[in-house]
């Protein structure tokens, strides 16, 4: 057994699964890079066959990416498994993820299969993958609800087959970690070849538990491989949360006793990011990445906490990416400074073209706001990089009024396809005459299902970040816009979720 | 041993404590109501010696709440004790709540005592305490990490002196499940009286394993008592949150075999009554309360999950309070709907004159609005009780206007203390500009920590709720405002902040 730990983010695909939290390609590309300088081991890019869009994600992120695996989820059949490796032609390293319902529920409910059937499938489905890449995992999909003796001869056929991972995932979030744990030890236990995979856990959080089943899954149970994503996205309460099972395994060393490759500095970095990209904020008291987990972190100097923060802190903030101090650009700052802080802070642009757009922002922004954050470079590059060539909507300017008594006014400017347009509005706020006045032009019909702002850096003079869902026909997009004027941020999240919803991606459920 | 679980709830004690979520004595009170009604236990309504302000939040709660007992926290000294068994006079089941630390570091580090000294200072106070009230809890503040030898000592000592609950918190949020459970156990069994109390368990999140710490040490340690809060507030990552740990017990009933005499269907209401009183956001992804925690109740349909429902979700939406049809009232509904609704909401006004103020509120706000959500009902009740005689700050009116290429520029007329001013300012946005009209006049100096907003049915047609975090010579406040425009909203939360900076209550840090 090694004593190696590795990490599989699923941040791409089963967070991205989450109601709401759908990205571009050029987004998942970003995150992926991200998930790069993390260091995590593997990448589930996404599920290939569920929609073009998929597909193409996956393709680029495996053509971009160096140093992880990259993983393609397939349902268990010959088109989904095809689909998937020709999406990873390219990477370096590539594995298929497949999966199949073993659980009497989800057989019988989801599959309409018997036992026998969902055995021959999945056998065939392995089989059929090992011909493509060598690298092949497979996941029996409520695992952790499935009948033990079942599912030692599905795991021990597959391993036979040539499946190099076992995942058992607790889908439904029913698990408790002694169970857990000794579950999977039973199933390597009584599983003839079962030394010939790694075996891998992949929780979710419904009862608040995924990390502890995650890990008892690894102490207890022998797997060595923890399927997480960031800030614990994920359908309904989300997955296991990749920066605290990193932390916990980190921390107690002394007793997990295994190594993860992470290089945990970026991690808050990486939180920010996708909670920007998805719109799904951390709540304060999230562990590991919430504003609140390091007190003296959080710009809060509370005395007591500072005098006693050896007694009271088992990490160090500085260890996740919490910087001790934070630089602030402004409009004196030049190029290579504000080139240098986008290194710090992570962020890759693709030329220097991008840098040089990004740093024109970057200027008109420091000529309106005198300090600059690294959440308002985050941002700017964020938005920067949001807006690509392709996009219907395109915002101008923005006039609006409001006065107490009165009803608020809104007119705003923005582009349709090339073609300038002006929209004007009353509404009960400003925001949403600004909304109604975009709305009366492009008629999308869409409903709001979320509106959210979050200052970027704590104060109203840094710029605002807004996030728009959009619920239309069944699909659900977010927009995200920063401003430092409200307002405008709110128009530019709500043009970005139109330009989302033009873009006609159908999508196929995948395994929770 | 008994086979019902008892729910000890320190949302107003542990989770207030957490910087930026302290509240007010009304604020208190009205969550200690909703604690009451979803049946807790025992609720830690704060730490009387610690400010004359929370002496008096404890001393209304002891007096107002019937069917929970009420706790107050206090240091292992005399003074401490008496002052927290006079707060609880008019209790109709108190009990006192005191810690010591007992871990190494921190009697070294924090306390500056030696164990001989911690072991009489524990004894001396519970025998105090025993002659004030007889249900006495005792905590052995950072007991996991202490040595258990000493440990079993100072439990032995206490509990002979009369301690009817023991507590053993994982202060700093550094156990694993399986280690906590048996360390709890293995106390248990050393000492020798120990059948004589209940143990209790108080974890916190630092590594997202709270919920599990503390079923492992129900389970395996034989606990009795578990220690949470709602929505796992509380420093740093937070503590054990009530809503997890109260549905795992009931969901793994197969497993625990306990009872919990909590009325689940209460649990959103309470969720979000904390939530909008600290201006701590649940994120979308949070287990049980978070909006996405079932998808069929977030909005957003989508058709496997619809058709999967039973097969992916182990719980009902139904069972924790989210409804199944949202009523939503207007423009003509009376005020019998209104009273009737405000009741399904659990929200009980004091007086008729109280519902009447709400009710004319609702209607003025129905007039700008004309669909009004339960959010919204809730804000308006809220922000009307938040709204006491004794405020130096009160909002009369605001216009503001920006444009681009223009500077954003903001009229605010509001009272200080009766008397009415007009203030004027730009800004980088027009938040930003009324915040600074306000302040030209005011001159707080305070430097604001946190800014958010959240539209309270996830509409901009909805109000906008927002939250404004200030510090000010090391205090920490939240002012929340409400309005259908988010710049009103804004102001509001700004003089609602400035308010609570002007009740200069000093604290003191307690127990982490």
């Amino acid at each position: 057994m090694t004593d190696k730990l590795i990490i599989f983010d699923t941040t791409l695909r089963d967070g991205e699964q989450s109601p709401g939290a759908s990205m571009t390609r050029d987004e998942k590309l970003r995150i992926a890079r991200q998930l790069e300088r993390l260091r995590v081991d593997v990448i589930e890019a996404g599920f290939p066959a569920s929609s073009n869009g998929d597909f193409e994600a996956v393709q680029t992120i495996a053509n971009a990416i160096k140093d992880s695996t990259i993983c393609g989820l397939s349902r268990a059949n010959d088109r989904d498994i095809a689909r998937a490796a020709e999406a990873l032609k390219g990477a370096s390293s590539a594995r298929i993820h497949t999966f199949i319902a073993t659980s009497p529920l989800h057989m019988e409910k989801k599959l309409r299969m018997t036992p026998e059937q969902v055995l021959e499938q999945a056998i065939q489905a392995v089989r059929f993958a090992r011909n493509l890449i060598g690298d092949i995992e497979f996941s029996a999909e409520d695992g952790s609800r499935s009948d033990p003796d079942f599912l030692c001869r599905v795991i021990e056929a597959v391993i036979a087959e040539g499946a190099t991972t076992i995942n058992v995932p607790d889908t439904v979030g029913y698990a408790v970690p002694e169970l857990y744990g000794n579950f999977i030890k039973n199933l390597r236990e009584r599983v003839p070849n079962s030394d010939k995979a790694i075996w891998s856990v992949h929780c979710h959080n419904d009862l608040g538990m995924a990390v502890a089943n995650s890990l008892a899954g690894v102490k207890i149970g022998g797997a060595r491989q923890v399927e997480c994503t960031i800030n614990g996205l994920g359908e309904r309460a989300g997955n296991c949360s990749l920066e605290e099972v990193v932390m916990a395994v980190k921390t107690r060393r002394d007793y997990y006793g295994l190594d993860v490759g992470i290089d945990t500095r970026h991690i808050l970095a990486a939180s920010r990011m996708v909670s920007q990209t998805t719109g799904f904020v951390v709540q304060p008291n999230k562990a590991v990445v919430g504003a609140n987990a390091f007190a003296h972190a959080s710009g809060i100097h509370q005395d007591g906490v500072l005098k006693a923060r050896d007694t009271y802190e088992i990490m160090r903030a500085e260890d996740v990416g919490w910087a001790a101090n934070k630089i602030v650009l402004g409009k004196l700052s030049g190029r290579n400074a504000f080139k240098q802080r986008l290194q710090e802070l992570g962020v890759s642009l693709e030329s220097e073209g991008e840098v040089n757009a990004a740093f024109a922002r970057f200027k008109e922004l420091a000529d309106r706001k005198s300090e600059i954050f690294d959440e308002d470079i985050l941002a700017l590059v964020h938005s920067e990089k949001a807006v690509d060539g392709a996009d219907t909507y395109g915002f101008i300017s923005l006039a609006q009024h409001s006065e107490t008594g009165e009803r608020p006014q809104a007119r705003v400017v923005f582009t349709v396809a090339d073609r300038e347009v002006h929209g004007e509005s009353d509404g009960n706020g400003p925001v949403d005459a600004s909304l109604k006045a975009i709305e009366s032009h492009v008629k999308s019909g869409a409903e709001m299902v979320l509106y959210s702002v979050n200052a970027i850096s704590g104060s109203t003079e840094s710029q605002g970040e807004v996030t728009v869902r959009l619920q239309s026909n069944g699909r659900v997009v977010n927009g995200v816009g920063a401003d430092p004027d409200i307002v405008v941020a709110s128009a530019k999240a709500y043009l970005s979720a139109l330009n989302k919803l033009q873009s006609k991606a159908e999508r196929i459920a995948a395994q929770g």
